[in-house]
């Protein structure tokens, strides 16, 4: 037997492991931040209906350009968010994982650097450095809000490439003000990702950054179906952009990248929109159930804009996670120090994480920074 | 209007053009080396109800290992080619090049070198480009095979990370032999991948490079479902090779990478592996049909193991392929100066493209090196 230290293997990769959450059969999965809720039976009917069109031509390759998928995305977001985005300026591919990949082959890669205000979405470091750029930490206050002036300050000295800033932010859950957005802009050379892959959760009067595109071309705002859409099996991402990146993308995207069955299931799940989205106020509605119940077990919670919520403060974050797991409740633990990350979903998920927290609250429990 | 290059691209992109054959409507599409024969009826049945299957999962994550679907291609391979390969052994991902794009991030990479003999799949360098490797052409005969002496020597002064060899090659055809490639593993330090994208459909005592993968840790053969399965619109590519270079692929690639739709749909298409390759030997027919009947029009071709012909010899290639677009004919130009390829598909196919070939090649034919 081989080992994989005996292989001609790139030198950082030596000692890793790879990325992901444990993929447990537990009863409540509350740590990737699905939607629990069951698709729509009108959708599920017309997927079966797209997929078997599908299946008929899988002989042939796909539309290499996603051009009616990405008209659909760009109709879903001009709805949305009010601004007018074309299917131009759109761009999709295999889960929001691979867009920034392809966003990073086209503007990060080697010798270039990549700045993220950790902690954030545990794959932008990965992920830039699996396509060879340097990563560097932005820095965040004690509450995991962004400093606009020390975040500022930060990029005009380090100058990097590509700059990610999640909003929502993941694993935290607070949303980014657009001048904060639109001051990291300016003080970038490189491209500005503001990922705003839970934004549909976000509390009233969050303004996505969609609307900052005019006139930003190093803006990209990405998204993604496997949220608020309910469709992480399917892994559709997607961003918008200045028509001038998406071309940047096609030089570095794998030809053929986005399967038929994905373009027919993504289209056909587009024109269910508002079906789909139903589910996101009952989703809110856990969330802040969650946030309002955790005082009185003596915890505390960073405010979300997301679907799910960063709660604590634990003495030892691992022993709760897995006192939580012993009762049939799987948590995130993301690697912060006293706190969890959960996820919102049903109520009766939402009754069983509370009731399962309630129990091991008072033996886990501090002070923030006890 | 923005242009790319004001955009803070990197610099080894600027100018560059995405890659791509035309995706043009045309009558006879010979170009892409697709299967043209519909998919089995039963297939196409088995196909709709797994795909409604998956659709109602697809709120919840892939599996991000693929398990089964990896163990029903290890039982492929097994079964076709006699070697026991295992679950371990087999990796997939979105189309071959997908699988080659994460070869390249675990062993090639910025500062590093990848070796193909060229001509070969175009994607190849452009792959290790995009991953930052620098790119070295392997040398071939005129007449397009490997000289395993030249070639071994080649590769002890230039000591790549990664070696390509196309097996059979794309686009000239031939099949190489396991004493050439067993040569080319003893030659290097670095992973040698056989590409073996259409070895189902090679002549007669073809042996695949799975037959050496005892004791060679550092040989990789990759597959495709999209040539010889017939699923080029699936994109699942696939490769076998010892449980340690699974092992390192695993901390690169995006996790969830895999669709749960397209997971499906490809252990359903392998539970119908005899029905669909059944095509293989009509398919071959045709490229033998094609292969006989160039003598007759002046013209000649390299020896093919593949669905496909490359044919000459022409004094203007790009002409050449213009006259048979005139004629409702798209066939591949694949750069190489009185060279065109030619798909092998359905007999109608076979007819039409002899026939507006016989119109064009008094016009456009000319002796070798002529």
């Amino acid at each position: 037997m081989t080992a994989m230290e005996e292989l001609p293997l790139r030198p950082e990769l030596r000692g890793r492991t790879p990325y992901g959450a444990p993929q447990l059969a537990v009863r409540y999965a509350l740590n990737t931040n699905e939607n629990p809720h069951p698709l729509p039976a009108a959708l599920l009917a017309d997927l079966q209906v797209a997929l078997a069109e599908a299946a008929q031509g899988l002989n042939r390759y796909p539309d290499r350009d996603a051009t009616a998928l990405r008209a659909d995305l760009a109709g879903y977001l001009t709805r949305t968010s009010g601004e007018p985005v074309t299917p131009a300026m759109v761009w999709a591919a295999n889960g929001s994982n691979e867009v920034l990949q392809q966003v990073l082959q086209a503007f990060g890669g080697a010798g270039r650097t990549a700045l993220g205000f950790t902690p954030s979405y545990s794959m932008h470091p990965i992920i830039t450095a699996a396509t060879g750029a340097a990563w560097v930490d932005g820095h965040r206050r004690a509450d995991f809000t962004i400093d606009p002036a020390a975040a500022t300050a930060q990029l005009r000295e380090v100058r990097p490439d590509v700059v990610f800033v999640t909003s929502p932010n993941n694993p935290t859950g607070t949303a980014v003000d657009l001048d904060t957005v639109a001051a990291l802009y300016e003080a970038t050379e490189g491209v500005l990702v503001v990922d705003e892959a839970y934004t549909e959760f976000a509390r009233k009067g969050t303004v996505s950054a969609l609307s900052l595109l005019p006139g930003r071309p190093r803006l990209i705002v990405s998204r993604t179906m496997s949220k608020a859409f309910g469709m992480a099996g399917l892994r559709l991402g997607y961003l918008a952009a200045d028509p001038a990146v998406v071309d940047a993308l096609q030089l570095v995207r794998l030809p053929y990248h986005l399967s038929s069955l994905t373009q027919a299931a993504a289209r056909t799940a587009l024109a269910h929109t508002e079906q789909l989205l139903d589910t996101v106020d009952a989703v809110k509605a856990e969330r802040d159930r969650i946030v309002e119940a955790l005082p009185g077990l003596g915890l505390t919670s960073v405010p979300s804009d997301a679907n799910f919520v960063l709660f604590g403060h634990f003495a030892d974050a691992a022993a709760a996670w897995q006192a939580l797991l012993d009762r049939g409740v799987l948590v995130r633990d993301v690697g912060l120090p006293g706190w969890l990350r959960v996820t919102a979903g049903t109520t009766e998920e939402t009754d069983a994480f509370l009731t399962a927290l309630g129990e091991i609250a008072p033996g886990h429990r501090t002070a923030l920074g006890g």
